[in-house]
């Protein structure tokens, strides 16, 4: 643990911090912004990239029948594989990881004890053997007994040098061109874009609007109970390690009326821990985009659907089918697959 | 109960309520934008007020060194007794009883069965000794068991038509010009404006904003728990008679984080329940401003503060005196109360 003045207050450098951050804002996602020209260069011409667009002109058309004032637009994309990779295993995955090794230093016990011992000693076999008690525990560890600001230190300094074993690339470079295109286009268009992931809210938070150009109050994601306490006299939002929301599946379209007040009009997703989100979008009335990005592009980024562990596609895929939901086929789509490929 | 399908979807002609909404976009609000002659006519020359603008001023001078970027210019506004009358008790005390007597002809045992009996009797004396578990049940009773969508109606009619029961004035005229013009000067330059209230989240986001201008996406509140679900194949969410989150005192610091995710530099409030989101505020790094609406004028508004039942101001008061918050005194520092009296 930190000291407790550096846990409970933010430095006094936060406030440069943010001045320098704004300075530069959304540099990934600004270069994404849409263009006149076409405003969604990494697309093929073809069903997916068609209805999107028809969508967006048909709700801004100003006297149209399907006008959506801007307040309206509201548009909700999952996280994890919808706008990032999620394979081998969840980013957040390799965050805990490199969170128990960075903290085993001081916690010497942690080599004798499970699930941690497993964890350190790169026993994946034995990790997975704990099932999801194991994973919650290792989650919490490192997730939960420092303050609010603490954590949000702890992953912006992460997130910045963090790389994925198969492509050596930083994980933030490993999100999908075609989607920051999309969001750029939205953004054109007088929409508010939120994410809505089963990842964790604050995990995402300290880097979604340099990525993607979505500022952290509209992020919507898992969450730990939080409590407010003075700690040395100093204001502070300790993190407790119990579990206070699930945004995943039914959980989507609650985590939605939480933080929106309102029910989109497009939703974008990649799983079946999206079709919830789907469903409750599509199921307004007006013009609506139901999309599923399916992972069809074994070379550039991977292959899988129905029978995954991560990311599994199967009834949204079943209820896309019958309800004429919009699937973007990565392989068939996409011209461009990652923000790192050159265009 | 209405029929499934109202309650479960939405009418048809939400679109074009919202369309209708919109074109007509906060005219309460739009009335109090700021002018470049005066930003606040309704506010005395005096300490209040100087020190707001000054506070404005610093950060929002470019190069300045107090500039704050436009995104973390957060302002919090506690709701009852800050932004709007909160006597003989709080707005949403008299939706309860409204809705609790508007339901009593579909519930004939109420009549006999506490704590409904008391209340349609008027016997408040009765319905008080109850205690908060009598207040608790009704709230639960007018709360729950219909959908989003159908509490939100169900709002936007009675809200539409509540007036007060001593100036006979519709409940959305008495809100704060001094604190309509405040929310305008702030919108003006750069900051997002948000209501942090004990409150029903989705008892405020349906008229937050046409009378504050404030969407429903920036109002932070109490909540019941709600349920996803297919209710006859038409997706669904439940308000559930079960209380998921309460926004007031340490809860409010927790609500912010929740939803904003990013420490507000600015705070108002006026009672003892939001002394934790003026000192979270406060003890920010950088410029800060905390201050407190304080009843002092029983001619035009109410004069209440340490012994009050409703807005108790007790505790944050003299912790303004001792950290030196901005006290806006309502008799001294406006010059107008109400929305509703002539300029």
């Amino acid at each position: 643990m930190q000291a407790p003045t550096r846990v409970a207050g933010r430095p006094a450098s936060t406030t440069r911090r943010a001045v320098l951050a704004w300075a530069a804002t959304a540099p990934v996602a600004r270069a994404f912004a849409q263009t006149a020209a076409d405003p969604l260069p990494s697309w093929h011409d073809g069903p997916a990239r068609a209805r999107i667009l028809a969508f967006v002109e048909s709700v801004t058309r100003s006297g149209g029948p399907e006008f959506v004032p801007p307040p309206a637009r509201v548009a909700v994309f999952d996280n994890d594989g919808t706008l990032w990779a999620e394979q081998p295993v969840y980013v957040q995955a390799f965050f805990i990881a490199d969170r128990v090794r960075a903290m085993a230093a001081t916690r010497p016990e942690w080599k004798t004890t499970e699930p941690y011992a497993s964890l350190l000693r790169g026993d994946l076999r034995a990790l997975a053997a704990g099932g999801e008690k194991a994973l919650a525990q290792l989650a919490m560890a490192t997730h939960a007994g420092m303050s609010a600001d603490a954590f949000s230190r702890i992953v912006e300094d992460w997130i910045a040098t963090a790389r994925h074993p198969k492509t050596g690339r930083l994980f933030t470079e490993m999100v999908y061109a075609p989607m920051l295109e999309l969001i750029g286009h939205l953004h054109g268009h007088g929409f508010s874009c939120w994410i809505v992931s089963g990842g964790g809210i604050e995990f995402m938070r300290p880097w979604t609007e340099r990525i993607y150009g979505i500022p952290p109050e509209r992020v919507i994601g898992s969450s730990v109970k939080t409590r407010y306490e003075l700690r040395g006299g100093v204001p502070t939002l300790m993190r407790l390690p119990e579990v206070d929301f699930v945004d995943d599946k039914a959980g989507k379209p609650v985590g939605i009326q939480r933080h929106v007040g309102r029910r989109p009009i497009a939703a974008f997703g990649n799983s079946d821990g999206d079709l919830q989100m789907l469903q409750w979008t599509a199921a307004g009335p007006g013009p609506r985009l139901a999309a599923i990005v399916r992972h069809t592009d074994a070379q550039r980024e991977w292959a899988y659907d129905r029978a995954s562990k991560i990311g599994r596609l199967d009834r949204a895929l079943d209820e896309a089918g019958t309800r004429g939901w919009t699937v973007i086929d990565m392989q068939r789509d996409w011209r461009r697959v990652f923000a790192f490929e050159p265009r």
